[in-house]
């Protein structure tokens, strides 16, 4: 394999990267036209902008993962049940027939799990657990993806056995932007205050469920325990504490990977110390390393 | 005590009572104009519009509860500490210096608690409250005044002395009309769905967060698990479930007392006698005994 085109297409923004034959990453892009940007019939002109510049030629590998594979997407790519490892994935990739400028073009699927009659679904993020084992040489642990929905994936012996989604990053935006907690709040989050935060955490766990818990934002505010500044932070706490609190994560001597954007495993880092727990972080890497590695699988063309 | 008047004028509705010497509802009196709806300064000309019509005479008491003694109300009355009864409220009433139509207006204060640091509030339940151990002949229980945000109070003995707030029928809003889950739900709420609302319900137990359980009314959907019009139905199920789940009824044998719009009394009714638990409910009649019994404690002026 030469170069090869690593998409993460996501909803609300798409990043690609060119990367050598080794999976060293040449050239990263980045922009916000996630699939709900595209217009109708839009996508192989989203692909073209996308790898403009960069030596697409007939019969080149690209992968994409992500919502891309969503209904709402390019092409329709149908979840794989768990457990899945990385051979589930190569053998259920959705190849769009007619790729632009000739492209060997295939969309990753993504996962679905059932727990007790609870489906739970992801995209994008099976392949950056994998990119994850494969950069720390495991194949053991449980994988946490913060982010709008956040997902906390079980892996064993290279191949993931169940995942839960949390809505932890859309809820902080509703109640922030939406609920009464709006009128208190200063219009911008400004810079995390660390000893805010980690109240909040505290707190989530003591309050049991964050519609007890997110009052407490209100009741600090009217008691004058908390500025105003310090409120976004500590309403970051009470959300992610929350998701944590669900773990039950107590005693369990558990050491989680943390996956995403460094702003946002930093608060995890954060607040798992503080409960008592060893995490570490990866970042891009992790998606780039999963594409690339679920290429290494694919016969050639 | 000749005729007495009872407002209970809260955020966003108004509801008033003319009330006999016995205490029996002569007339009622229902508007959306709540605190928010009331400009600057315009109180007491709300005031007259409500009462106009009815015998309002010099000296003529008239008590208010709700969020129109808070700082965006009519006059500040601050919150009495728990544990707190009647006794307490009648002693705290912030009186109106200058009341329309020569009347003898006075507002009941809210109540506060701290719990670990967790400060909790409330304007206007307690009256409620009052009015229910009153109407049920009880002096001890645990009361559920579902709503926007709901009130889980414990009474021992006549007083308050503790309570818990959790945003349930905000957050219902917020999920139902501001995130994804808004894509995929039908325009109105429909009549309730028993079946889904049960389900959701049951979800949210196993759920352990309704960070968690709330996608699992996207993954509903998708799977074709549920039908459009009954996910409202579910997500009501799921929100109202996550309240019941912290509160660890389990074998608790508790009698609840709920205190609210039918409406919504039944969906909680419903939700408990799955789960084992026995409810009784009462409406509007609890908050006019309330206003009523803490006239009876004043000293006539």
């Amino acid at each position: 394999m030469k170069t090869f085109i690593a998409l993460d297409w996501g909803t609300s923004s798409l990043r690609a990267a060119l990367l050598d034959s080794g999976g060293a990453v040449l050239e990263q892009w980045h922009s916000d036209e996630g699939i709900l940007h595209v217009p109708a019939g839009g996508f192989p002109a989203a692909f073209q902008r996308i790898v403009q510049g960069w030596p697409v030629e007939s019969g080149m590998l690209c992968l994409a993962s992500g919502m891309v594979g969503s209904r709402q997407g390019w092409q329709e790519a149908p979840y794989c049940p768990c457990p899945a490892g990385p051979g589930e994935l190569a053998g259920r990739i959705a190849w769009l027939p007619d790729a632009p400028s000739g492209a060997r073009l295939g969309i990753a699927p993504g996962l679905c799990t059932n727990h007790c009659g609870m489906y739970d679904v992801m995209r994008g993020e099976e392949v950056q657990v994998f990119g994850a084992l494969e950069l720390l040489s495991r194949d053991s642990g449980t994988f946490v993806l913060p982010g709008t929905h956040s997902k906390w994936v079980r892996v064993r012996q290279g191949r993931i056995e169940a995942f839960s989604t949390f809505m932890t990053g859309e809820v902080y935006g509703l109640l922030r932007r939406h609920s009464i907690l709006a009128r208190t709040l200063p219009q911008d989050d400004g810079a995390l205050d660390e000893s805010a935060f980690l109240r909040g955490v505290m707190h989530a766990r003591q309050a049991g469920s964050l519609l007890h818990g997110a009052f407490a934002a209100r009741t600090a505010s009217l008691f004058d325990q908390l500025a105003p500044a310090a409120l976004p932070s500590y309403l970051s706490g009470l959300v992610i504490g929350e998701e944590l609190r669900a773990q039950h994560l107590e005693n369990s001597g558990a050491e989680l990977v943390l996956v995403g954007a460094p702003a946002l495993t930093q608060r995890y880092e954060l607040a798992l110390r503080t409960l008592g727990l060893h995490s570490s972080s990866l970042g891009d890497e992790a998606t780039w390393r999963g594409l690339w590695s679920l290429a290494q699988k694919l016969e050639p063309a």
